[in-house]
């Protein structure tokens, strides 16, 4: 068991994702934990996650898990679909702080978010192959019918900026097909980066499709698991964010810093896994 | 220094890729030398290397030249023009057999292809950031004029199976314009990924434009350095293929294979950078 001392008061939430989505789950926090100081890894040297198996997941999971801890922090959000489907069992094992992944808040609101009970799950080759969110659904609603796409250009198109755009849509228009034919009222954006082309998704999605986001009902299980476990920070202060990435390419960060609205403190430089 | 024994009639030349593009090199390795056995690794836990910063890719790159030289590899061959645009002097440094890349070879081709010496390159966000092939041509034709545009979409395509397909006709469209507005007549392909969308890149190139791959340049630049050096296997032998990946994703080597109309003998699985 790795220890942390938890001083709640001055401690981080440690939020981590394989690259720079996750901070559309940073966005949701501090809109909803204002008070609260968040430090943000993102393991751009190895992004994307999507693509890799089970147990690279969850060896580089643990890894940036552990940086999190040494930066002392009180809870552990895996704000990566990836990550969370794959790595958060285990990680929930080895670590004595919380763990928090995007799934089961994602799942959650899917359920809510759905009348017919056709729910459509787009996400990465390996979030949707791990079955994690059918998974989830099912646990909820037993009768849910889950179709899921797995959606591999979409995180290239957006690291490109391509967030209007026509070849965009027509790619999106593709995966989407299926899903659609299939008659889903509901569609998970089963991947942090998701959020980032949420209107050219809904384009291509309809009108009568409601796209569910789990970055807001990740920060309300957050802040729920803080509060029952009386480690919130005291609502009279103003938190930080500071962000830490595995590899010095910040040109997305200083992107996705604009689209979300973001005030980021200070970047740093985290090693992982040095070969010398 | 690396110390590394060579015993040249049964040690393997050694080649390396950021995933699998670079079997577009050992295919043309086993067609010039069909009597070398060659050692291959993908190192597909932290694909692709496009988009990293240039210290990154020299860790990495170094890394799996010690998995090489374990496998007691003669010579090595970087497969992968990020990693020959980023990592190949530092290799040539600090390691005593000799290292190749795919830039120089590629340089090479394209000035004996170009006439007008208007010479275009495609390639990964980070080779073309290197300058190193605009370098590496004007070494050799100072008066040559090199346009270069980073196309990250392409790999994810190709990896997506994509190799005839509106979608990647409409994103080549769109990354060869400028280039082929400066009137380019070659164009480089500096990816070894790319020669899997040959004929999409010709139809959007045009037939005014010869296609310059260095797959086979690198081929022959390998032969001249094995002769030179009294490492070539003797001619009667016949050669073999093994290949090692960083991360267990079997899917996309298999396509390869067979595109690539390779024979592949054991495939195994190498821990890099493990956590434990």
């Amino acid at each position: 068991m790795l220890e942390s001392p938890r001083s709640p008061a001055t401690d981080p939430i440690g939020v981590f994702d394989s690259g720079i989505g996750g901070l559309t789950v940073v966005a949701a926090l501090q809109d909803l934990l204002p008070s609260e100081t968040i430090f943000y890894i993102g393991d751009t040297a190895r992004v994307p996650y999507g693509g890799k198996s089970r147990k690279t997941v969850e060896r580089y999971s643990i890894e940036i898990g552990g940086l999190l801890l040494a930066e002392r922090s009180k809870i552990i959000v895996v704000a990566c679909n990836t990550a969370s489907a794959l790595a958060v069992p285990r990680m929930q094992e080895i670590f004595n702080v919380p763990v928090q992944g995007v799934v089961a808040p994602g799942a959650a609101a899917a359920v809510q978010a759905s009348r017919n009970k056709k729910i459509g799950v787009i996400g990465t080759r390996a979030t949707v192959a791990s079955g994690a969110y059918e998974h989830a659904i099912r646990a909820l609603a037993p009768e849910a019918d889950v179709i899921s796409a797995a959606c591999p250009l979409l995180v290239p198109l957006i690291e490109e900026g391509l967030f209007e755009d026509e070849i965009t849509d027509r790619v999106l228009v593709r995966y989407l097909a299926p899903l659609l034919e299939q008659g889903i009222d509901a569609l998970v954006l089963g991947c942090t980066h998701y959020p980032l082309l949420r209107r050219a998704i809904a384009r291509a999605a309809g009108p009568d499709v409601r796209l569910v986001d789990s970055a807001r009902n990740c920060a309300l299980a957050v802040r729920d698991l803080l509060e029952s476990q009386g480690l919130a920070v005291p609502a009279d202060r103003l938190g930080r964010l500071d962000v830490a990435l595995t590899d010095s390419t910040e040109g997305f960060l200083r992107a996705a810093e604009k689209a979300l609205d973001l005030e980021i403190g200070d970047v740093s430089l985290r090693a992982v896994q040095t070969a010398e």
